[in-house]
């Protein structure tokens, strides 16, 4: 009686596997400043509790299984302010983004076959594949760089008769990488050659600095019957814990088969789809504020960052998290030694080590991931611990 | 660009693929006699909206991956009425009883391995197993013998090195099936035997009729560390869009390895985990009620089936379900037709084809399952417009 190797192989989430210790911390009133995973501090739209205050059905019933009508409706117009046109029968909604992309990989994989995915990545990319039996084949790209996609020939070499799709996060996580029309464009001629899926993960969509012009994977005419677009709730409208996420393609026979998987588990939560529907009616307006809450507080761990000795890094364009290559030996160790061994006045930092955002063995080691998601005075602080951090740290390399 | 071969093959819900026709022939002033899905009409316990009243969070927040300590001890607590023991650490929260099978596939099995079932089966389970690369091996059983285990002897010889794991419905779906002590005793020498995995899907514990004892899967001492229980708050407490359900097992090294794939999709949403808690805890008095009008609904649809000539059923002890043999040709048909062609006095009755709960090829094709799932008087006029129908069904066989 054995568990199976797939989930054996799993990984356990860089972003959480540290928690117990914090919790522990946190219990000694050790202050902790956790940088290390993607849970915003921004106030959710009243209307998500609003619109449930009305609820008063006697029986909680399933609800369709590809969503309720109004929510897909709300989805529909939200991307309309996108000049994005998705029909109703070519969304479906999702517990969160997470099963989206779990689908997504089951969707267009079989058991053996790959994914083309720029590194560094979300981590749990390497689980869902994983539990789909299927493989993950890194793009190389380097921070030195801004992590800038490789040339076309480049991605061409990277082809086989297994890889199905192309997975981009758009903006990137961890990387906060906002492709260009160049770089898009390289990817939907590779993914016209070879005949292949592009999984576009936008979750991030709004949150793009500098008045850089941001462009959905789903507005490019030549490759729309085979953009498969990932969007949720949770950092958008701060709204994590409501774990309502969608997937949307105009390509029928994908939405046809997945609509299938869907009601195998037969419906998404009523109440937070309920609340979701509130959310994607917000305006647009309402993240102006919060782009430029964003844009400040990248600005002030990009600006410590590159006045700490020995630290590279580049600019983030999008989405809240910074990768810093630090002068280190080994990022899981440096995260562990600041939470056990390393205080300024009973206060400690908690960073996410960037070696689980990469499948290439050895890349990664000396990199950390810091999500830019408390208000600044705390950033600030944050960045000073780490500073000193990595002065005293025995395993500094140069 | 091709969808996987894994989602292409997975059949459509035989229990909602209909469904289109009903909504148009509800819009069209029909009544539709729902029994083919198992939603309960019983209004679900004040308790669920009354603890969500009171939230309040500014931030919906990612929650813990197992999910809400408070839901854990909530779940602890329901299943010491059963003389159950589970620690905190061998509960799962899942989306859903369907999240916790699919993990159960995923945990149990690699590629090909095979998990034995005893057909006819919740068809869903076809889905999880294709979803997992997994494949599903039937234990033959007959309407006939009220679908009783097959002897040791011939459980043993479906045997391979492939299988890891039986699952079994107790109560049953479709069934009804409540199993004895003997069978539980035979099942529990199998897997020992064979060091076998053993999921007990166990959603429908507390409806069981007529005084019958019934024993968890969990209760046996000499298979607790290879037992896991499936559960959910959907039929227990007429909460099916709740989507809460849980994962529990003894077996430490196989949630240690779930945890992570709980990880990987962050949690469960919030509102319905704090609506859930205060659902486990409702009182087991609550159920005598409950219990008493599924046993009533089943005497009805029982009897009215056991008057209609050529009809074959066993009395089900459990869940509120019962598949009844019919004088027809096609299950798939003879639904359809009653949709499409037979009407008294505009009304028409929707049962759910059986032949999608067998995997073995050819059977059930002329049997229905009946979900007595709505007031006595509904279920009466039901019964009767089934009696009606086979009268005058063209793909009549006897």
């Amino acid at each position: 009686m054995k568990v199976s190797n797939r989930v054996w192989n799993i990984e356990a989430s860089p972003m959480r596997k540290l928690n117990p210790i914090v919790r522990e911390l946190i219990q000694q009133g050790i202050k902790v400043y956790q940088l290390n995973i993607g849970q915003p501090d921004i106030k959710t739209p009243n209307a998500f509790l609003n619109a449930i205050q009305d609820f008063s059905d006697e029986i909680i019933s399933y609800t369709p299984s590809e969503g309720i009508p109004e929510l897909i409706k709300s989805i529909q117009n939200y991307y309309k302010m996108y000049n994005i046109h998705f029909n109703e029968d070519e969304i479906l909604v999702t517990n969160g983004g997470s099963e989206a992309l779990l689908y997504a990989f089951m969707g267009v994989c079989d058991i053996g076959d790959q994914v083309l995915i720029p590194e560094p990545f979300y981590s749990n990319y390497n689980t869902f594949a994983k539990l789909a039996g299927a493989e993950i084949v890194a793009i190389p790209t380097k921070i030195e760089d801004d992590f800038a996609l490789p040339s076309f020939e480049k991605l061409d070499a990277l082809i086989n008769k297994k890889v199905k799709a192309i997975l981009l996060t758009h903006p990137g996580n961890p990387t906060g990488k906002v492709y260009n029309q160049e770089e898009m464009q390289r990817i939907a001629k590779l993914a016209l050659k070879h005949d292949l899926f592009i999984i576009a993960d936008e979750v991030y969509r709004e949150f793009v600095y500098d008045g850089i012009s941001y462009n959905s994977f789903a507005s490019r005419e030549e490759i729309k019957d085979r953009v498969i677009i990932i969007d949720s709730v949770s950092k958008r409208y701060s709204a994590c814990g409501a774990r309502i996420g969608c997937i949307s393609s105009k390509n029928k026979q994908l939405m046809k088969q997945l609509l299938k998987v869907c009601q195998s588990r037969l419906s998404v939560p009523i109440l937070e789809q309920i609340g979701a529907t509130a959310l994607f009616s917000t305006p647009k307006e309402y993240f102006y504020e919060i782009i430029e809450i964003y844009r400040k507080r990248r600005d002030i761990v990009y600006q410590s960052l590159k006045q700490m000795e020995g630290v590279i890094c580049g600019k983030p364009q999008g989405a809240f998290y910074i990768i810093a290559k630090l002068p280190i030996d080994d990022c899981d160790a440096f995260a562990k030694w600041m939470l056990e061994k390393f205080r300024i006045n009973n206060e400690t930092l908690l960073l996410a080590p960037a070696k689980s955002f990469y499948s290439t063995q050895g890349m990664g080691n000396d990199e950390m991931r810091i999500a830019y998601i408390l208000e600044e005075e705390s950033l600030k602080r944050a960045m000073y611990i780490l500073q000193e951090a990595l002065k005293k740290y025995p395993g500094r390399k140069y």
